[in-house]
């Protein structure tokens, strides 16, 4: 029997550095693969079909979102975006591991319907930090500074809905976080029962 | 805030290698504590009150009993042996994290007593070599084999009691996977939460 892959999802408020973590991941992990979207926008010079995108049009991706086809999906621009459930589980099957790096309300959509992911959501280096990022973006009164915070602020209470947190302080730190975490995960008792191991016993 | 230590629990059948493995980890991890036990029994030459054992009398030991000061105890040959719990969260309170290498019995009692701990499972390296150890053993019979064989796979059953199962085939394999597990364990999202992290956000 072939152990199943995982599905990684790395999510977090905007600028707490998930692609960073996510491309450093990959660098290093071979044998990690990436979730490929389906979008409705044109190709861009050099994109390929199958390794950037699956380049779709509406019709198709109207007949997948009702078909539930879709872990997720969004429009954003007028395009439609989306992480298709197929090529996913087809990896996983595989025995293939699966990085999806995505916003939080995406990750939230993805764990109603593929609550056997693995959640990490990435954290700026402190709230001090965030803080920092916030004056620098520009905040000019106290209230538009109190709000924008705030708004950061309420992003990050959707943490616990995922299971892991990793904050974003040196990437090197938070990559072997994440790689522990990928590890750990496949020992997970739950997991470890549907692996090959009890199928030698032959009772 | 001083963040939290975890109280590790390495548990299994007899023959799985947990006493191997916890000497393995406690080698590479100086700031991993082993958890020191309470005995009545008598010292032996060398042994240091407070390093091997507490030694302790029965009376002392009754008393602990009762006031639920153990997470765990047993009675081996007429001498009580136990876990003193104010040991173990004392150390867990300073942020050091604790192992506690125990049988299965034990670490089901610990559970109920302390079930924020994390519950590692070793297992042999697969159950054609459990077979195996067990036909070396001597079982002459095949009425007898069944016997014990059936003992020691009831006996793995009760994983899934645990949080994660680590198959002990090459210990050093065994060993990074349940550092992985510790990482891990930090990062879940229940522990992140009761960090000092959200304690700089001075809303």
């Amino acid at each position: 029997m072939q152990n199943k892959g995982l599905l990684i999802v790395i999510s977090g408020p905007s600028g707490a550095g998930k692609g960073t973590i996510c491309k450093a991941l990959l660098e290093k992990n071979k044998d990690i693969k990436i979730s490929v979207s389906c979008t409705t926008r044109m190709p861009r010079d050099g994109e390929i079909d199958g390794v950037n995108y699956y380049f779709i049009n509406k019709e198709k991706f109207a007949e997948m979102i009702e078909k539930n086809d879709f872990l997720e999906y969004a429009t954003v621009y007028g395009n439609y975006y989306g992480t298709p459930r197929s090529y996913v589980e087809e990896e996983i099957n595989k025995g293939n591991d699966i990085i999806l790096e995505i916003d939080i309300q995406g990750a939230l959509m993805v764990k109603e319907r593929y609550p056997e992911g693995v959640f990490i959501f990435i954290l700026p280096p402190s709230m001090e930090e965030l803080k920092n990022r916030i004056i620098k973006r520009g905040s000019e009164t106290e209230e538009s500074f109190n709000k924008r915070f705030s708004a950061a602020y309420d992003e990050i209470k959707y943490m616990s809905k995922y299971d892991y947190a990793v904050v974003n302080d040196v990437v090197e730190d938070a990559v072997r976080k994440v790689e522990s975490i990928i590890v750990a995960e496949k020992c997970r008792c739950n997991r470890m029962l549907k692996t090959g191991y009890f199928e030698q016993e032959g009772k």
